[in-house]
């Protein structure tokens, strides 16, 4: 019923991979190719047989969107230099500080090239940015707290990982309710490195310094990774001159599965907006969805 | 920051009052009256001191849009007539079945006079039907359940009603899990009425022959009457090709406070669409919110 969109992934980390599979089902999207750095486009992994791979986005035939598995620090660029090529993008940029600038400035590179782009498509930001907007115009009166976990943070990790004598670590999210998480971090130290020194320095890291913190010390990182993840957004709040009105929104989900579904039906919508930089608050629901209109509505309203 | 629209409220049972309490809230809309049928307009409540009540909204001054706190069965007619005014309405029809095809019948009239209809703004349909839709993008393989309440249903409790020798009746959605309801059905016979007739009568009509159903005979349906009502949405599917993705959505509310307050937030999107009609899933959530658009991603998203 739809035409069938040629996407392509750009970057083939986590992201990357559960975006081809979620691309897989999609009835009316198909993979165009996967672009990756030079050193990785020569290792083709059993899953990508067939697949074009690329080490830049021009050497993909008939692209019309891209979806961006690239860490979220170069994501701006990437969507810069594609969208002004007239390609549609979409990404997941998490820094919650910073992504409003981001879509200002994309919108105004997406408007002078015709092209789309969607950005921060993730869970959080992403879904539940949506579903916290609506949480407030359901009960304009009152508070939202989003907890996190359990989960890993890559955020906590990348930090921990950065400190002298730290070979590998992983820092989980633990919510503690009302908005306060717990960090429980586990660390692998490099022979002859200190744990207790390195515990120290976890403890006065910016990331860790306001949360209740603990350092573990393990022999093995990677036997602790589980890309499990979860959230529980609550609201207790006003409706009108009604008080006590009472939301949850849980999950638990394959964090990179999700984020990459979401990222997929992103894709579809930027084949329905006109051309600028949007959030996902700022797109219809049913443009993220495959099916006839008129169908979704009757099923699903 | 925003232009103050000029809102009526037509009819004034339950979601008419809680929407004039809604519209005392929002800072970018004010009440421009009450419509009220002939025999009710003589009689005014206290809280509509100084508010300009009609018979007619022709007889209101400035309306821009139109709140329909009238019968769902009436909505439609309601509807036609205002929007072929010119004036944008917003109303909580919630007969599942049928509201696609009176979408679609408003959207011509409305595409007609210039005007914006939002269909169904209640929630559910309404907001439920928006985080249905989204878990179906976020996992698109599985099932969704919803179970309503506990709750009063006014469409079960209308039907117990117009059973003959019933004075009074209510009726009480309990929810049982994947989408099961138990209907706990209260029931004031008129005097000299057999009850064990009433009951079997209640057993089978078709709104309770598939439903686990129990009848009980109360001395003042009244005084069991609580406007409390709740919802949990659940699906357990699949994102791209990872199962077991698991969400649940959860409130407890006053369901007029709720639906009003839904109403209001619709009737600020009116000013945001293009001429036709809309069901909720097919607005920006970001339109249904007070607020600076650059703030309000900075806060939410």
């Amino acid at each position: 019923m739809n035409k069938v969109h040629k996407i392509a992934v750009v970057g083939y980390g986590n992201i990357g991979k559960y975006a081809v599979q979620a691309l897989n089902r999609a009835p009316d999207m198909e993979l165009a190719g996967v672009v990756r750095r030079a050193r990785s486009a020569r290792d083709v992994p059993p899953e990508l047989a067939g697949v074009p791979i690329a080490t830049s986005i021009d050497e993909l035939e008939g692209v019309e969107a891209a979806i961006l598995a690239t860490p979220t620090r170069t994501t701006p660029e990437y969507a810069s230099d594609i969208l002004s090529k007239g390609i549609h993008t979409v990404d997941s940029y998490d820094i919650h500080g910073e992504l409003a600038d981001v879509r200002r400035k994309l919108d105004d590179i997406a408007k002078r090239h015709g092209s789309v782009a969607i950005v921060s498509a993730g869970w959080d930001p992403g879904t539940d940015s949506m579903i916290r907007s609506m949480l407030e115009f359901m009960a304009p009166g009152g508070v939202t707290y989003t907890n996190f976990g359990p989960g890993m943070s890559m955020g906590h990790s990348v930090a921990v990982k950065a400190i002298d004598g730290v070979k590998d670590a992983l820092s989980m999210t633990i919510p503690l309710g009302t908005g306060v998480h717990r960090r429980m971090v586990y660390v692998e130290c490099e022979a002859g490195a200190d744990f207790e020194t390195v515990k120290e320095k976890v403890l006065a890291d910016p990331y860790f310094v306001n949360d209740e913190t603990h350092v573990i010390q393990v022999d093995d990182v990677q036997q602790l990774v589980d890309v499990g993840h979860g959230v529980s957004m609550e609201r207790k709040g006003v409706s009108g001159a009604t008080h006590n009105q009472l939301f949850n929104f849980e999950m638990r989900i394959n964090n990179p599965a999700l984020t990459s579904q979401v990222l997929v039906a992103a894709a579809r919508a930027t084949f329905k907006q006109q051309p600028g930089a949007y959030t996902m608050i700022e797109v219809p629901i049913i443009d993220f969805m495959y099916g006839d209109r008129e169908e979704l509505i009757k099923r699903l309203v």
